[in-house]
């Protein structure tokens, strides 16, 4: 098992808590909010297979996803009132989580032989769409089109991975370089209240 | 034409009627319905084939059921003010459906090689989805995570399927015993109002 | 690039305009108003890609989508307060594309092998999908259910063409009858202010 993979898993479990703790707001009940969980973690990885035609989905074959995201989200139900005020980790790990599935979704989307500027959409796509698709099933408009810079971290995050190979600087530094990326926009953006502009 | 695969165009029928009669509620016209009572019917298998990879999806080589949808949805559209009361035969055609493409959902994800637990989620998934998109196209929080033990019945009739076959019980009996378990969990959870637990 | 490409090119133009309005109306951000061109313009065609099994969808394999998306929405937010008036060559933009984008639907579902009723539901709903899902992201009941007719005319088309063709009429001519036929009926539709009959 590698770090990405396990830093992967990590990220998995903190979308599945954030997703949990969307569905326990909206009063949902158990299934609904397993269900809003597991839409959270995989529906953007879901997605970037479909569109890539890798089939079965990954998360279908994988060892340990549905298990990690069970057992977080069945512990955001049981601890849902003593976390609500870890809102700093929750964060942290949202932000991990969002930066290693960006970076993950380019990786594939540059092994299927696509143009760089699609895998950086892909990139967004397998970091932002579980998010996307739990607030269009809770019937908000999602909240990434609202509040805070979150896609544009991801795509940012994507031209550094993208550039960094071009150059050929070594494949863990462009990681490392790419998530921090991520990591470094999302965080300065919500500390400052960043957002990007409106028509009107 | 096996008796499975009769059923499933029954199914399939029940599927489409409440799916018109949903789109009718909301006034849709004639091609909102039609649409309305093909997804109902239709977005299980869908999402399931999609998933597995089994491409292009099964309902559009299948030569009756686009037809036996449109049928029973004109039937629907004609009738549907003597049909109103008939809410016995419906919710018994609906729950026969739910019970059988829960299974047919099962097997095709067991044909694919897939671990039991991604088997009953996809059992799980054909049986529900076609339900929840019509809710998120009619602009609804899906009905599935608000009220009765919809869902729940197909995880356990999808158990029981996957256990009974381990325990090298026959195919047929292992089909009835499952398509049996979640009838019964659906017609008492409807008649003692059985909900699952929320949160708060 | 042959006439019909270019001519995609352009509905797909369109289409990303129409997505532009739709997402300034709703006060997204910048980011926002890029992703429901994008899924406004890409909508349909990757819908049908899907529920063929074409994998990867061809936007993300053809060389101009993505760019001319692009830069048909930039020019939306940096000019849209003087396009708001130009009503009818968006109406005439957007007809256009849902004649072609219906037509490219049909042709593929044929080259796949289709059924002739399955070939035009597939042209329908790569015409239609894209605003379907434009609604669904931004909240609303998806206005091909409510107003106008919309699908219909896509499912018009469909039929002129593949009769057409079975009638061993030239395929250049066929293309012309169906986008003409889809063109008119909205025309029409549009002028008379035509709808399909509601249930009640």
């Amino acid at each position: 098992m590698t770090i990405t993979y396990l830093l992967e898993l990590l990220g998995c479990v903190s979308f599945a808590i954030s997703g949990a703790f969307a569905g326990i707001q909206k009063r949902l009940d158990v299934f609904g909010v397993l269900t809003i969980a597991f839409v959270t973690s995989i529906g953007g990885g879901t997605v970037r297979d479909i569109l890539i035609g890798e089939l079965p989905v990954s998360w279908m074959m994988d060892k340990y996803y549905s298990a990690v995201i069970f057992f977080s989200t069945i512990a955001t139900m049981l601890f849902w009132k003593q976390l609500k005020s870890f809102k700093l980790p929750l964060f942290i790990f949202d932000t991990i989580g969002l930066g290693l599935f960006t970076i993950v979704g380019v990786q594939k989307a540059l092994a299927a032989g696509l143009k760089p500027e699609i895998c950086v959409a892909l990139g967004t796509i397998t970091g932002c769409f579980g998010g996307i698709t739990r607030d269009i099933l809770l019937n908000n408009i999602p909240l990434i089109f609202r509040k805070e810079i979150y896609a544009t971290a991801c795509i940012a995050g994507g031209l550094v991975y993208i550039t960094s190979l071009q150059m050929g600087v070594d494949i863990n530094i462009t990681r490392l370089c790419a998530v921090s990326t991520i990591c470094f926009i999302r965080i300065v953006a919500v500390r400052y209240k960043l957002t990007l502009p409106r028509m009107y």
